[in-house]
């Protein structure tokens, strides 16, 4: 008898490895952490395109079976483990949760990620600063709406906690983390303090920062070293 | 009692309400087609706004639900409608099918359409040239990503037709339109010969355009004038 396990292939910080991670320790699923180090190129080895020819993270391996891109991973262990749901238990909380996640990816996601916290990451402050602006422009009009959503329920699809909650908190804590470093600051991004400006947002992350799989799943790398070391 | 309806609001030609109103067709789920001229405002009036925030297309109304945003759509209808399956029956299937649409969405949608369909229909070809041809060098790059899946199977997620077909099939048919007007033969982008440059992908397309449900939804002002008067 042959017992397959999960195996996880990760990168700590990643928000796309960290979103689907949530998932996997939520529903208490059982895998072999494989932890990869991209500046040891350990994302580009022959062994990992394989897997994942883009060498992007995260890919999920059960047995032959592969799946990559962190939705896909998401709703792929939504049907191996149904309960507990993260996309709803019946058609219009399903399609809901599936709204909120795309609204986030198509109009979110990539103004905090690709236009305010990666940039900031790389010390493109001096070089990029009016994109970087721009970008956070565009990083509080998504805030705004989040917060008018979450001024009316307790999480982005409804009062229950759900897929979209996974797919939008690692981008919004990469955007509070870097929003109140030193490069965020002298550039007046205005998002050193989410807590005051967005408070229903804040509520909201304060609310996942409690449930076990977040700690669970909390990128190591921001525990082990201080914020200027990253 | 009361028979309550779809109604389902697009726009002709807009690949987002094309994918949907696909899913919609093959599933023979009856609807109330209500069509908008964003060219008269109708996207933008406070009915629409109020069902739509963005006053984007598509919106599905069922009752008192409303969702949007077109791969939801897609999800909230497998879950009312699940025969024939657009996602898979089960979770292999299901997986790689979310992953060939977040692949897609994620490597393929904006180089196609908002990096080169929109900005020429725009007349953009004058004063976005450069910026153009880099997208086109992106889209030839994910062309060639799926020529070497439909090269393997006969559909993007398996021999089965399934929802990763009717999310990329309107981007695709846009950008071959586009591809063959005079803007683009004037900036050599190469979009004008997909059947001899991806022979695999042009099978695919034929597949597609056999089916009952493509007539259904083709872009009526597509059939309504020629090329040059979009």
């Amino acid at each position: 008898m042959t017992l397959v396990a999960y195996e996880f292939y990760w990168v700590s910080g990643s928000p796309n490895s960290w979103r689907a991670m949530l998932a996997l320790e939520y529903k208490k699923i059982p895998y072999v952490s494989k932890r990869l180090d991209p500046s040891r190129g350990e994302s580009k080895t022959p062994e990992y395109l394989a897997l994942n020819p883009r060498g992007k993270v995260p890919t999920l391996v059960n047995g032959a079976f592969v799946v990559h891109e962190s939705v896909a991973i998401m709703a792929y262990i939504e049907s191996e483990f149904p309960a507990p749901a993260l996309f709803g238990n019946n058609s219009s909380a399903t399609g809901l949760i599936w709204q909120r996640i795309l609204e986030f990816n198509n109009y979110a996601r990539d103004p905090m990620d690709d236009g305010v916290s990666r940039p900031l990451i790389r010390g493109q402050a001096g070089t990029a600063a009016g994109e970087i602006k721009a970008a956070a422009l565009q990083s509080h009009k998504a805030l705004k709406w989040m917060e008018g959503i979450l001024n009316v329920t307790q999480f982005l699809a409804s009062d229950h906690l759900s897929a979209a909650d996974f797919n939008a908190i690692p981008c919004v804590q990469f955007l509070a983390r870097v929003g109140r470093g030193a490069d965020a600051l002298s550039l007046q991004l205005g998002l050193d303090a989410l807590g005051s400006s967005y408070p229903a947002v804040s509520r909201w992350i304060a609310r996942i920062e409690e449930l076990p799989c977040y700690d669970a799943a909390y990128p190591p790398h921001w525990r082990d070293f201080s914020f200027h070391k990253n």
